[in-house]
């Protein structure tokens, strides 16, 4: 038997074994988010043979090779887990290690080319013993996160070799519905930036991407019926905008990694960039009786307005594939025809809990989103209050990454917990999840990376694994080891404290 | 006449012109840190030809080519200017705009092969004229500075002509001493980091490398005399080391940027890591009577001791050429032997102000340097105190650029006055200057650019510029600009605000 250096941190952790009582034991494994049942058996141990070790589907699978979410995945994955080599074979006889050459995926049910929904199922069971190497999920995005679990279970030895322990795994997300939002009007962000941050956010099963894409500060979204709204609205129309065939490769990319794109379009206010494009759009402001040169929100008193409006959402609900759609309202009275028009348009959508404070009047499936920390009520009256009115309910208030402070600010992002108010069993079924949100104030792709990664990291693991996840200390060499592997991975991660990984970021 | 786009920004600034009296004028031109004394008279402008353009010694010059600091200054700030190309001829006759090929460099005194010190001259004067383009300074490392200054002068139109404004420059630094320090103990900075750390000091005139280089946490710095000390303290002997040649590498890259490198080797605290190498060198802890395991600070009371110390720093004092040796004595009680023996090197020495707080005997020469804010008096107030004991004075307690808070922070930084405290004129005259610190405990190669530019750049003008150059508003367009340019030369600089810069970060 070789030394086994193991890469994966000690733990302690109580685990809930499938089917038994909770049990405490010392875990070889280090998995973010952790998944909600997992077993480890560190004396015993299995090599993969980087140079043969594939995936495959299972003959029962319903999916099977050409399903494009999974052949793909396949390649990305063993290009994670393997990197380029030179790679020390394991098959000597005298390491006397079983060595493993494939994992076996079989999903239960077909649908390769669709998008991820709200209520996809993501659940996946990961079974990693002498008798089987095998991922067992209801749909291909399960699989994807199962991929990834497994991705993070592979450690190398000091000699090179690949290795993982006897695991079993039954997982699935607490809430279906865990975002980041990115802002890409204050700053623009290359569409490498994004897709990056795609990847990264499939690291950390993140299933939604929030693309607050336009704002007053600039409009980059260049629209096939209104060039003008990107050719005047943006910074430059040369290089800073989104063409229809950037969107479609976001849209794609977030697809192939079990992500939805949310986008969002911020009405009534927050519109100042889209007045350069569409000349009477905006509300004129005066001083006195002359116009002031500065503008307001949407004019809401002309007819010209409502056609705009109808014309350019239905371009967005056909270019954005996602079931809903941010419709933002947040900080000023908002109106409810745009919640008409969106809705004719067969699509559901999300509003900022301005809405709802504000006494819209909303249809009963409208999400509301709570971004506000104390005002008018602090946020966990405010998501008692959402509840109650029977409306859905995702949370962000405590995760606007975009405000740093010094220190291992993570810990207080990660002991939030979303169910922390007053409410019936009915009322908790209706938070769906949450958003870690980037504002672009003072981000753009030059310190986007280290400012959201590991630090999202804590609200993926608080959106996706059990209420019980959440003691600061055990996770400390947990995300600190994810944060190593995301180094590994190319990721410029930021550290959590001193210390180093055996694999820095060098450029 | 074709058209001049003008990237620099529009300042209303009041100037000092040569010799007249202060004079208030629209100015074009944005230069950071912000020159003594500069006119510009936008309605005279000239154009460089790219493919043409270079400096040249000037006849009455002391130094000539062959010169090292300025032979490799010229070709660098041709590259940092002109970048790659191609460029577009500005030698059109219906132009009408005079084309200007050569900068000429006088240079006063010899010296090429010196290295900087504290008390080095960097005045120059900067003349672009019809009738003469010309940079002149006392020493080489002036020259550097009109040189960086010269290329912040230059604009490129929208059809890609290079062109310079007539400009008028007389410039020297308020303080002698403007210093960042580096902490590459908590994390490791490969080399190449601190390479790149290097150029951007000298885009932003910094003259002083505080490398503190070993602490508690780990001893990448790899002795001649005393391997051990990196073989068993630092993270990784194998890749988290700096071996003889990286820091003969650090020092002459900063030399011919005119920085010193000043070298901290922080006892007796902070030693941690110099234990595991020189076993016997910590002062061992008990638990009643028997030893805990754990380490104090470094054992005064062994005789061995004092030897390895009076070897190690005599090591120490060879291979950093700097006159200056930073004795750190921060955070425990002091001792003046070390003091001594530094002092039989030939070596002058800076301390943390614990020091000097705890009456330890100094020498008159003795550098104090300043970094508590409150404690056990206001940083003012000590300031106050030390220059009333004779000492000279460095200032860092405001300028903690590891400490992050959300927004502009870099205002704050920019507002601070270093002299203003109670004292004589004496008293103000030994501030030699000061330092922007980035500790290392959240801080290594994924975050330091971005959290270091620009917001050091508030701590360069602080300490280069004028007292009266303090208006934060008027700063921020021509930090916005200097930000652009960072992005420009490659360096992933973080933005200010909402907005965008022509030439954005890629990697």
């Amino acid at each position: 038997m070789i030394s086994l250096e193991h890469t994966g941190v000690l733990l302690l952790l109580t685990l809930l074994a499938v089917g038994t009582l909770a049990q405490t034991q010392v875990l070889e494994a280090s998995v973010w988010p952790w998944p909600q049942n997992i077993r480890v058996s560190p004396n015993q141990t299995f090599a993969l043979n980087p140079s043969l070790f594939h995936f495959q589907y299972s003959a029962a699978s319903a999916v099977q090779p050409g399903c494009s979410v999974l052949d793909e995945a396949f390649v990305r994955y063993l290009r994670i887990i393997f990197g380029t080599g030179p790679w020390l074979s394991p098959d000597r006889p005298d390491l006397k290690i079983t060595v493993k050459n494939s994992l076996d995926v079989l999903v239960a049910v077909p649908g390769c080319d669709l998008f991820p929904e709200m209520n996809s199922l993501e659940n996946y069971t990961l079974t990693l013993s002498n008798q089987q190497f095998v991922l067992k999920s209801h749909t291909v995005w399960g699989a994807l996160r199962g991929l990834e679990t497994f991705s993070q279970l592979i450690g190398r030895s000091a000699e090179g070799m690949f290795y993982v322990n006897c695991t079993d795994i039954v997982d699935f997300p607490r809430f279906p519905h865990r975002g980041l939002l990115l802002d890409t009007s204050r700053h623009y962000l290359p569409l490498q930036t994004i897709l990056e941050t795609l990847d990264v956010m499939a690291y950390n099963k993140f299933n939604v991407f929030h693309w607050h894409i336009v704002d007053d500060p600039s409009f980059p979204y260049e629209s096939v019926n209104f060039p003008e709204l990107s050719r005047k609205g943006s910074y430059d129309p040369a290089s800073h905008i989104y063409t229809m065939e950037d969107v479609k490769t976001v849209i794609e990319y977030a697809r192939l990694r079990g992500i939805r794109v949310l986008a969002e379009f911020d009405t009534p206010g927050h519109t100042l960039s889209w007045g350069k494009g569409i000349p009477g759009l905006l509300t004129p402001c005066y001083s006195g009786s002359v116009p002031s040169g500065s503008y307001g929100p949407v004019n809401p008193i002309l007819n010209r307005t409502y056609e705009f409006m109808a014309s350019f959402f239905q371009e967005i609900s056909d270019v954005f594939p996602d079931f809903y759609l941010h419709l933002g309202g947040d900080e000023v009275d908002f109106t409810c025809w745009l919640l008409n028009i969106v809705s004719s348009y067969r699509k559901g959508y999300i509003v900022w809990q301005e809405v709802f404070d504000n006494d819209v009047k909303l249809s009963p499936d409208t999400v509301v989103h709570v971004w506000r920390e104390t005002k008018p009520v602090p946020y966990a009256m405010e998501m008692k209050n959402i509840t109650k009115a029977g409306y859905r309910v995702l949370l962000s208030s405590p995760w606007y990454l975009n405000r740093i402070s010094y220190g291992q600010d993570w810990q207080k992002i990660y002991s939030v917990e979303p169910l922390d108010f007053e409410g019936s069993p009915e009322q908790e079924s209706l938070v769906i999840g949450g958003e870690a949100c980037m504002w672009g104030e003072f981000v753009d792709m030059t310190n986007l990376t280290p400012r959201l990664w590991p630090r999202a990291g804590a609200v993926a693991e608080r959106l996706w694994s059990s209420k019980s996840v959440n003691d600061t200390k055990l996770a400390y060499a947990r995300l600190a080891n994810f944060r190593c592997e995301l180094l590994r991975r190319g990721v410029q991660a930021q550290p959590l404290f001193v210390g180093f990984c055996e694999h820095d970021f060098y450029h």
